[in-house]
Parts: C-alpha cells; structure tokens; sequence
C-alpha cells in the first residue's frame, strides 16, 4: 500500500488494504500469496472473471495496432463494438454513446432527457446509486449522496417496490407493484408531468439491495413515462451485459426504455468503459443540431476492442445460458437453502449470478444487523461478517446488512459450491451478532 | 463509420468522419491509407505520441498480469504511479485520487474544497474548460456550457488576464495581471470570501485560446486565494505532464495550487485516467473521516501501468527539455514568423508545444475570423481553414477563431518544420477569408 493512494469512500488512515498481486478466472491473490474466490466480481464489474484470456489477447493485439484516437474520427472497434450493443439492446435503442464508466453514461442520459423533453426534473428512487459525479450523485437515493448534498440537481424521489420492507406494508409482490405503481403516478402528477424530463431507475437495483422488480413493475413504469411523455431512463450499469442472464436486465420483463446506461459488464473493466444506449426517436433530435457533450476518451479504441472481444466469449460459451441455469439451480438454491438453516438470513433475493442474503438482528421485526447510514457509520456486525468471509478466502460484496452475492459469470458450479460452503461458515458468524 | 455511434459536441447527421486505421509517432492515417501529421496531438492528449513502443510494451506486460482490480484494494502500479506523481508534484501536494478522465477529476477536486471548507460557491473563469459532467460543465466559462444550463453549481465567474484581448484595455501584461487581480479580489469581495469553498483555474487556459498567464498572475492568485481561505484548484488537465515543458504548468511560474487536477498527459490517453493531486492538509482532513466520493474505477490498473511506463520515458528520453528548447526555438519561433507575413494572424503566443495562432479578420479591430458561439454556429470560415490543412495532410487542434498547435512532445525537429510549412499555405487560406 502506497500512502501517496487516496482511497474512495474511505477514512484514509483507517484503511488497510491487502496489495493484490494477480487474479484469474474467479479467483484473485495477495502479495503474500493468499488466495480469494471472488464472489463479487470486484464492484460488480468483472462479468466475465479476471484476466480471461481471449479479452487479454483482444486487448494485446488491438494495442499493437491503436489504442486511442479522437471521439471527432471514425474507428473499427469504435463502430463495432456500437453496432454489437445496438443489435442486443431492445427496440430502436440503436445509436450508442460512450463514456468511460457508469456515473458519466448517467450524466449524458439525463442531458439528453433534458435536452429531449425540454424539461430539467428527474424522478429519482430512494435506495439507488447512479454514479459520483455531479448529477449522477445528486440523483443517487443512499446514504452516499450525503456528503456531497445540497447537489441542486432538480430531482424528485420516490419509492420503489421492496417487498420484505414494503413502503405500504403489502403482503405480496402483486400488491406491492401495485401500490408502488400508484404511489409513482401520485409523485408524477403532484410534481406535474410536465415539468418533468426524465425518470431513471435501476432495472435491478444493485448496491441498495439486489431488488429485483416485482412481476409487472417495469412494465408500468414504461407505462406511466410513455403516458406522461417521461424519457424513461433504465441505469443497468450493474446490472446489464449478463449479471441476470440477459444481455440488458429490462429484458427479462420485456421491458424496452428510452435510454439504458450501462459500463462495468461491457468489458468487465479490463479498460474503463461505459455509455448510453439512444432511442431513434431521441438520437434523431441530434441529427441536425448538435448535442452539447462529449468527453476525450468517449469511445476508447482500447476499451471498444475489450467490449467486442467479450461480447463475441459470451456468444460463443453460452454465457448467458450459463448464468441464467447455474443462478438459479445451484448458487440461488444453495443460498435459499443456507438462509432456511440460519436464523441471521432474513431473506435471500435474486436472479443469475447475482443475489442478496438480507442479515437481520431479528426475523421478526426485521431489524437490519447494521443501521441504514452512510459510509464509516456504526457497523461493527458487518465488518465482522465481512472479515470472516474474507480470512476464509471468500470475497464478498457487503453493502449496508447485506451480502451481496456476484461472482464472475464464468464461475463453475463447483466454486459456487466451494463459495456456498465457507458462507455457511460466515452465516454462523452472522447468527452469533444476532441480538 | 457506424451509424451506431453517437458523437460528441456534434449535429450527427451533418459529420463526415475520417475513419483512422492506425498512428505512429506523430502521424496517424485513414482507412485510404491518408496521412496526417498530428499537429493536435488528438485533443491535447496524445503527449508521447501514438502508439510509443515502450507504452505499448508496458500496456502489453501489465495485461497478462493483472488489468484491474477494485479501487478498495492495493495494487503496486497504483501506488507506485501514485508516488511518481507525488514526487514531481509542487510542494506538498503528496497524495493522489484518481479518475478516468479530466471531467471527473474536476468533479472530486470540488468536492474536496467544499468539503474542506465547508462552503459552496466557487470561482471560476470565463473562457474555461473543466469538462462535461454535472459540476465541471457548471463551472466552464465558454459556450459548451450553454446547452446544459442552468447547472445550478453555484458557481461565480471572473474575467482572468487575457491581453490580446484586455477586459481592462490594458497595454501591457504587467498592467493587464494588475487589472486582472484587482478584479479577482473584489469579485471575492462582493461575493463574500467567506462564503467561496474554492477558485478553479487552468494553468494556461486551454481549448479556450492558449492564454499563457501574464507574469505574477498566478502567483498573485495564489496569494488571494490564501489570504482569504479559498482552495486553489489548478486545472492542468491539458497543460500538464510536459505540454509547455513541465511537469505540472504551475511549476513554470513556481506556485503552488491546492489541488491540481490531471489526465491526458498522463499516460497519453492510451488507457483512460485522469486524478487529483491533493495537498497534505486537505488530505489529512480524510484520516478519520471518510471521503465521501468515488468512482468503479478508480487507480484503474492498466491505465496506472501506462502512466508509470509514459513517465519514465519522459525522463529517459529527456522529453521535457525538448518541449522547451525545440518549442521556443522552432515551433514558437516558426509560427511568429508566419504570423508576420500573414496578415489574418491577429495573434501568436504560446509555451513549449501549445501554441495559438488567433485569425482575425482585420488585425486593427481585432474581430474574429469567427464569432464567439457555441458547436455548431456560423463557423464556415474556420471550417475552410481547417478543411485547407487536413487536405494537405496537416492535423491542427481549432477551437473558436484559433488554429491551436499541439504536436506530440516527441515530434521532431524536421516534422515541425515539415508542419510549418504547410501551416504557411493554410494561412494563405485565411488571409483569402477576411473581408
Ligand atoms: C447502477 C449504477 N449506476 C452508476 C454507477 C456508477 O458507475 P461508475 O462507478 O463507473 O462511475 C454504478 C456503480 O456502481 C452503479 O451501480
Ligand atoms: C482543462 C480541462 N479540464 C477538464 C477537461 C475534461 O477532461 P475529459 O474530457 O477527460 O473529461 C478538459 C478536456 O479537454 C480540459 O481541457
């Protein structure tokens, strides 16, 4: 560790980091040669495991040839890697616009919300994080967003659907929809529809808790914006290019947005990558009048190769099959399994390679094993969990009282079972926190 | 080119790109096999030149070990390009965050002054460029801004010293820098120096006209900036790492920012990244308390690698005294030469490798060969100046009225010369455009 790093997110002097020395497939290790099974995919962003070897020898030859050039010119891998996501992404989501990461592609979804409606609103959930720049913080619904408030970026929260902590105390995932779907319209009308340009909305949402939608959600979201002229903006950052087993999350619901940012799982960050995938109808507003943004390294030679190059591995390995089956047969199984034996699992959620094992102080009242607070606040209990995951070489994803599990895409059944085994350790660990 | 993708700053229907194939060195060409000499180094980016073996062999080396890793862990190239920035920058500006790119890096400089200082409101120029995210778009002083306002950042603008075109009618640098302070000092005045979290400013401005600070201009600022408890954040996102011969452009007038945010230079743009260089005092503040700010990734491993390759090659090769002596002695010497048998060159002025030429239509009254607006606007004339120099197989940065010459800092004496050359018959263009 280098005292000249300054860490995100982080109390500087209370830091410790290990110093990681390689990494492969599902598995990274220290500088002392201890090993982790990687059950977080690092932030979520190494779809397709550390350093794959076709995304390495992509990368390899495209750096033989040109790594960067200006967003002003044409390039190949610029052009390809657009067209590939164009083909994949719903309706006539066609045209892409790329940034090098998650809270940039926001920025440039909400510009052009704004710029296509006219309107500066942004309808926003609580328990959401969009990026920490500018308006991507200011739209962020967690505690992250404290520390750079006010951020007067115009925005409006609601409350999404959550289930096992419902907002309107429902008793199914039907009623929930419903309820939040009503509770949505009242926001809208009450802010006045048309003053409203967009509504951005994480297709699952990620770090706040693996909230999938419940049957119907997205389809009425898309309903209430197309009624009201809303630019319906899906953030998949997290959640795109396979960590649910499709190539963009909206898709398991059918549901096809205006806008979708993505980043992370497009090339799983091997270079820094992202962007927003265009409707027609907005893009077309551009074609003559220029759009006011832009950024140097948008469409990143280096960065386009390693997208294309990891596209064409999914193709060709069943990824997404693979996601899709071994999710739910053996790491979704396993964790509703181990939740069943511990008293600390107040629920387990999820989909694909990516879930949420809910601890709580208490099944009943479902009191969280740590407060709902930001970054350095009390939690104790967590940290413990999260060091006895981590000594027993299982990296975990923790954020607020929840495990988050998501592992490379590429990870066999047999790490997941090596990975369920030592969190039924931790889990033990878990229910001795409990109160 | 892809009708897929989305271009930055730009009327899409309305580009005719060149699609680039591939670089070396100062040069870069088409997929007709065109070549151009990179007189814009891309946009001010491409420091080294394209495809540097040594960055190249680097970028190779770093991929088949490790590409990236979550920002919350240590990495050695991380820490060790940390301390190499660490160690070039001014005083004790000693620890490093880091981004993908210049936007971003803005975007933290700014959170760390308020944070630090608990204010909001800041100071920035007019004729700026800090990026297009959120809070850097809100802060840039030039039309590129217009398309997202309002911002709501907060922000308060200043006129800096800009003497071929005087806010005061000053008749020499030393009195335009005096007119200049005595403007910053009651605009803080008026605002209120207790209410003002911080003060941005680009070195030598850049996309805004290369205007190179009058002598005791930045040391001057410095000076209001401390007296009054402002964080001085120098943007040197374009004119850092070597552009006009030093490290860190502030360190040719020996003062020493608060902050000082980079990217480009860094590593050339070969893998995006971009920081912030914070100074001890306001990184200390972050011991105990976590900073609330981050980004997926951040201290991005393969861009860290390219960095500590890029710089030590500038030291090898002795890169920094060839942008001084080869900039003042050819580039700047040559280009003041043309100026003087080119009657629409109103201007030429510059530092080691940035230079502007300002085209005006009548070198009396000064007025510009094109209007000050935004992307997009009347621009033909500028357009056929820019169109004369690509045909002839020359790359120039043009930003407004100006011709802005970039090379790459490893170009050769000869290739400079080469590009003065046809410089002279692009400004017989010009000179054919006044009225
Ligand atoms: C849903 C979502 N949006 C945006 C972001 C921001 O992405 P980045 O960290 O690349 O800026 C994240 C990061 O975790 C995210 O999960
Ligand atoms: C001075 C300055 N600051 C910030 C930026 C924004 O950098 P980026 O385009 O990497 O976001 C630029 C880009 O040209 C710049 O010149």
């Amino acid at each position: 560790m280098s005292e000249h790093v300054f860490y995100s997110w982080s109390a500087q002097a209370e830091l410790n980091p290990i110093t990681v020395a390689g990494a492969l497939g599902s598995w990274f290790w220290d500088d002392t040669g201890k090993r982790y099974l990687d059950f977080s995919s690092q932030l979520v962003n190494v779809n397709i495991g550390h350093q794959h070897p076709d995304i390495i020898a992509a990368i390899v030859e495209q750096a033989q040839i040109l790594t960067t050039i200006s967003p002003t010119v044409a390039n190949d891998k610029r052009s390809e890697l657009a067209t590939m996501i164009a083909e994949r992404a719903p309706g006539d989501l066609n045209r892409v616009f790329f940034t090098t990461g998650g809270a940039e592609a926001v920025e440039h979804a909400v510009r052009l919300a704004r710029q296509h409606t006219g309107r500066t609103k942004m309808l926003a959930a609580y328990r959401s994080y969009h990026g920490g720049t500018g308006v991507a913080i200011g739209l962020t619904g967690e505690p992250r967003r404290w520390g750079t408030e006010p951020t007067n970026v115009d925005v409006v929260r609601f409350f999404g659907p959550y289930p096992y902590r419902s907002p309107w105390e429902t008793t199914s995932p039907e009623e929930e929809t419903a309820a939040a779907l009503k509770h949505l319209e009242m926001v809208i009308q009450l802010e006045g529809a048309q003053n409203i340009a967009g509504l951005i909305l994480e297709s699952v949402i990620g770090t706040n808790g693996v909230l999938i939608p419940p049957p119907g959600y997205l389809a009425g979201v898309r309903e209430l914006c197309t009624r009201y002229g809303i630019v319906y903006i899906a953030d998949e950052v997290m959640v795109g290019f396979g960590r649910i087993g499709e190539w963009f999350a909206c898709q398991a619901w059918d549901v096809e947005p205006d806008l979708i940012t993505f980043a992370k799982g497009v090339n799983s960050g091997y270079v820094p990558l992202g962007g927003v995938v265009i409707s027609e109808k907005i893009a077309q507003q551009f074609d003559h009048t220029p759009y006011p943004g832009g950024l140097t390294y948008s469409g990143h030679v280096l960065g386009c190769a390693a997208g294309v190059a990891s596209i064409n591995v999914f193709e060709r390995d069943g990824i997404l099959k693979h996601v899709r089956s071994v999710g739910e047969d053996v790491l979704g199984a396993g964790l509703s399994k181990l939740g069943e034996s511990h008293p600390s699992v107040g629920e387990v959620r999820g989909k694909g390679f990516f879930w949420a094992v809910e601890l709580v102080k208490d099944p009943q009242t479902r009191e969280p094993l740590t407060p709902f607070a930001a970054t350095g606040a009390d939690n104790a209990a967590m940290a413990e969990v999260t060091k006895a995951a981590k000594s027993r070489g299982l990296w975990p994803f923790v954020a607020g009282n929840r495990l988050q599990i998501a592992p490379p895409l590429t990870t066999s059944e047999d790490e997941i079972r090596q990975g369920l085994e030592i969190l039924d350790e931790v889990l033990d660990v878990a229910d001795s926190l409990m109160r």
